[in-house]
């Protein structure tokens, strides 16, 4: 199968770049004693997930636990980076820790004792991070004191085993926050560490990171290791944000151009329902919704939900009605969760029909 | 199955709200003499399509022709609203026209002459609507000399009948743009009637409205058919703007909180891949992405694409960790678009799994 023969709008996946993007990921970390942990929450793919730990990764996370039932497929090791809580989440987990290792971010004790007698009744024993707030204010204890607290309730429960620490520096956005930002994570990390030591507690596992931040790991000497999940695919905001260049950018939108009544513009097939509403972070008012490579100057002004509307008074070269553009979207996750499937093209060109195995998997 | 029996987040939806939204919408159109073929990409249920047939719609109403052809399971005469190009698309709309009534917009020569050549190949009849640009600037012709040229060459293919004009009225987003907007509206629809009649070309069909525009609909008396879609479960904008008020809010997301440790705020189970990114259409710099009702005060001030962080700085009551909360989301429609399965309330408030049968459908 050729891409002209498949219906748009359609996300295809480059291979090669996605071994690329896999494989410098991998070098960094090994040359810092890093081990890798991929949020698979970008592909939501078994293949990819076995793809990222053919090139090393120590084990994969995942966000919800109906996306941890699908991991398994591929590894044995897997991190629900997420404060789970519900019962059928629970269940689900405990489940699944009988035949794998399970790990799971905790950062109040209510979440903490449901695990905790959910995994002792089961007879199955889950790790457990504490989720320590590094500057994200999103989740996350907020003192080293909560964090000893949290790490003394875990080991009351027979099921459980403390394992470290979790962090997520979703606040570090840009390169001029990266030097103050990581050392305000490592600070941090450390302080708990400390407490934790003095108290007679282990925490091999400091895990942390995130695609923008995943470079500087190293200036967070306190990791353990890191989950960056957008590197593989890359996208229009790791690109406006300077975190790869256009080449390691895996994924595009093939769309057709299905009107140019409206003079200035053209009409793409593509809206909200495949490019998302998401806006490109590192300019969320002017930054448009994706970015057409082979258009320099033409930007996409507006989304309905099937329409991409694109402006093309700067630009040069225009298409036709009929003519086929690609669309790097601005944030690929939850653009790669739209799709039933995308196609993964291969070297010679030609492409293969892949399922997103975890699609939708929001609970 | 009851509410507190589901995994979180999932959307539920009152089944006596829907039918009461259906109900009001086919009333007054009725006391106007205006067809009512709702837009099913809100609901993409084919029983939701069946209840609106049901009411009195007198077709339905997709953007593609995977919709088309999942909604072709409820009804027999279905408008493509869209302007469908792309050899695939196309092929599929000329196998749905062997059964079915089926009519397209159209703005441009290319994908006339394209769809032309392939409806009378296949021996059938499609119905053309030229797209008229009445102010939202996103598709449609912008003459009415453009208009007539394209209803004279549809005129010139055995597979076409030209049967009216289509338009989209997007841009009128609140109370104070109507009377100008619809009036705007009437008079570009106007003169290309009146241009078309000189030609003696006759429009049987004018199609128009959306969601907002709905009950102002007999302010454009060249309308016979409007086609309202949000209207049958409403949502966040529609209230905001005042469209509805919130007993008509049919869509529900049930979430549960899954951290409490940053001061003042909580986190549900339900990000930007369970509400979407979509911001409130009237506010959308303040308002939020969804409405907690039973929290009065109460907003989600940040999305991840799992996690919402929900503000309770304003609020008196606050959840607790493990508690569920409902969301009404900023717009249904790709919300909807998210989840292979909602859930059906009825009256005695137990729950039954529907199929979201078009979701993804995005070609």
């Amino acid at each position: 199968m050729t891409e002209e023969q498949i219906s748009t709008p359609a996300l295809v996946i480059d291979l090669a770049t996605v071994e690329r993007n896999l494989q410098r990921m991998q070098d960094y970390a090994g040359q810092h004693q890093l081990n890798v942990r991929p949020h698979t929450k970008t592909h939501k793919s078994v293949y990819m997930a076995g793809r990222q730990l053919a090139h090393g990764a120590a084990g994969l996370t995942v966000a919800k636990v109906g996306e941890a039932e699908e991991m398994a497929k591929a590894g044995n090791d897997i991190l629900v980076a997420y404060p789970y809580m519900d019962p059928a989440r629970r269940a689900a987990l405990v489940e699944l820790a009988k035949n794998k290792t399970v790990r799971v971010a905790v950062d109040n004790a209510t979440a903490l004792e449901a695990l905790g007698d959910a995994a002792t009744s089961a007879g199955v024993k889950v790790g457990v991070l504490v989720d320590v707030d590094t500057g994200f204010h999103r989740t996350g204890v907020q003192t080293a004191e909560q964090a000893l607290k949290l790490a003394q309730a875990t080991e009351r429960f027979k099921g459980l085993r403390f394992d470290g620490l979790f962090t997520f520096p979703g606040h570090i956005k840009n390169k001029a926050m990266m030097a103050d930002g990581q050392a305000e994570v490592s600070r941090t990390l450390r302080e708990v560490l400390d407490l934790l030591k003095k108290s007679g507690i282990a925490a091999p596992v400091v895990s942390g990171g995130s695609t923008p931040t995943s470079y500087f790991a190293h200036h967070v000497p306190e990791y353990t290791e890191i989950r960056p999940g957008t590197y593989i695919y890359n996208d229009h905001n790791c690109l406006a944000a300077g975190w790869c260049s256009i080449e390691d950018c895996a994924a595009r939108l093939v769309c057709t151009v299905v009107s140019d009544a409206v003079p200035g513009k053209v009409v793409l097939d593509a809206g909200s329902k495949a490019l998302t509403s998401d806006r490109l972070g590192p300019d969320p008012e002017k930054g448009g919704h994706g970015l057409l490579p082979e258009y320099p100057g033409a930007k996409v002004v507006r989304l309905s939900e099937e329409h991409g509307e694109v402006d093309l008074a700067a630009c040069a070269i225009r298409p036709k009605v009929g003519d086929r553009v690609h669309v790097i979207p601005n944030h690929i996750c939850p653009c790669v969760n739209l799709f039933d499937n995308v196609y993964f093209k291969r070297a010679d060109g030609s492409l293969e029909l892949a399922r997103v195995d975890a699609r939708g998997k929001v609970s």
